[in-house]
């Protein structure tokens, strides 16, 4: 198989990659993206995002588009081509069903996963009732009653996005305050938004499809069980790093990545940027770090610091 | 004089301020920003910005103008009102001419001012045919013809924005060869530019205005005289760093403000962002380190570390 030569291979195309694309390819280096499914990263499933600054409020897959746009001008872009292998040699090998690509330079910008509670019923009922993402499904639930898990922003914006489309929402959250910034609580609670304290879901119940839940109340250890038709999962993220594993890349306690300032790992020629590198998982942090990770890069292959 | 009170103030309103105005705001927190002058910092004075992402291709000043109206939205902007003072009391007191402000908080996102060749003529010429700011003047040299002193991504855009505006345009620049991103290398010589290599300009001369520059060649020490209506310096930056030193911010040997990765200056409720911290001056690390600003400034007030 003929190997397709890059000088900047860059793993993951939500905002980080996207970043890192446009800048690689202004810096000069023939740059490719690849992604594993559509080009956007966990940033597609926000239903508003309204602190990317100078864009007061947009979608967040309407961002992900014009992002994808302005990267396309400066790096080749191929989506849905999960990255099957990585070698490290003389140049960096990847591999993918597609094909086979080599580079001198790899950015890994390949995010998180969305965290799952680990309770009866949760991975059996995932698809029927039980979802990761308000933006997705949330607009069959009109009508309906869904419970939201969670306390951050995530699960907060998630909450206000159903309310918006008529589903009679309730927060469940493990303690007695939020941790999502106070535009998010104050926009949910004007619509009515009401929030379930100090409460964990012990169970999710249901035939072929979620009927209610089993909550614990943490202070009274009480029980209660709730109906419902939904259960919206937003309780933070664990970070995609099965490719930094396998080339020997520094991840912290939690899993993510390890860089310096300038988004370097401990492995030469290797960069990691964005939401896979930790908190706090904002389109404007990644975006930077995705830039920085790039100009790295650059500098790097210029002047080689390894050799 | 009362004090209005404020939970944080941000000092400098270009992207890091604004962004740091946007997320504080966002937070909860009452947010002002102090702006010496016009809102934008010397993104302003950029002719094209096509490395936001998302934003394929912006004028700096109309970028400048979409995050001023976003972060409106959630903080008071005063602008023309240089600080005058600042002193760290049980609250942080900061003062202007137009009046007296207190604050829990602080982001310094003071950014930097031009650097100065240093050269005879220079400042005694400046403002008659000595400029810092293509954006500005450029217009002015229509038909004329003008050196661009420098070798980065500023001169470099710069000189294809004066080519844009039908300047005759040399670039002098003391190395051989140019630091500047390679699309505007490309887009420059594309339109014709000219690279005078290896020189200095060792004197700006003129009655009242530019007339002639004498420039030695650095390989040979041959010296040259050229005839020119205007001199445009892109040499670089100086950080604006009296506010920090003024209260007993660290700063680094060339000036600029020592944050950790939280944006956190080693002063208790002092925080930093932007090109005052250094490089790489660019407009979407500046937004990301302003957004982290305010979100440590939020995470502290909440949880004081220094009590």
């Amino acid at each position: 198989m003929s190997k397709t030569e890059y000088e900047l291979i860059i793993v993951g195309g939500g905002p980080a990659g996207m970043s890192a694309g446009i800048y690689g390819g202004r810096g000069g280096l023939k740059t490719l993206i690849l992604e594993s499914e559509a080009i956007g990263g966990n940033m597609s499933d926000a239903p508003e995002i309204d602190n990317y600054p100078a864009v007061e409020n947009i979608k967040g897959m309407e961002l992900a588009e014009k992002m994808k746009d302005h990267a396309s001008k400066y790096a080749d872009i191929n989506e849905i081509e999960p990255v099957e292998d990585v070698s490290l040699n003389d140049s960096i090998e990847v591999e993918t069903k597609e094909g086979a690509y080599s580079a001198e330079a790899l950015v890994i910008s390949t995010g998180t996963e969305y965290r799952k509670l680990g309770v009866p019923g949760e991975e059996r009922l995932s698809g029927n009732g039980v979802s990761y993402c308000a933006t997705c499904d949330g607009f069959f639930y009109k009508d309906k009653s869904v419970i939201v898990v969670g306390g951050g922003n995530s699960a907060l914006a998630d909450a206000s996005h159903l309310l918006d489309l008529g589903v009679d929402v309730k927060v469940v959250h493990r303690r007695d305050e939020l941790r999502a910034e106070k535009a998010l609580q104050e926009s949910f609670f004007d619509k009515g938004g009401e929030v379930i304290w100090n409460s964990n879901v012990e169970e999710i119940k249901g035939e072929d499809k979620v009927e209610e839940v089993l909550l614990k109340n943490s202070a009274d250890d009480s029980e209660e069980t709730l109906e419902v038709d939904g259960v919206f999962i937003a309780i933070g993220d664990v970070p995609n790093t099965n490719l930094a594993d396998k080339i020997g890349v520094e991840t912290d306690e939690r899993g993510f990545v390890k860089t310096d300032d300038k988004q370097r790992t401990n492995v030469p020629r290797i960069y990691a940027a964005g939401d896979a590198t930790g908190e706090p998982k904002q389109v404007i942090v990644a975006s930077a770090e995705g830039a920085k990770a790039a100009m790295a890069a650059y500098e790097d292959l210029e002047n080689p610091y390894w050799t």
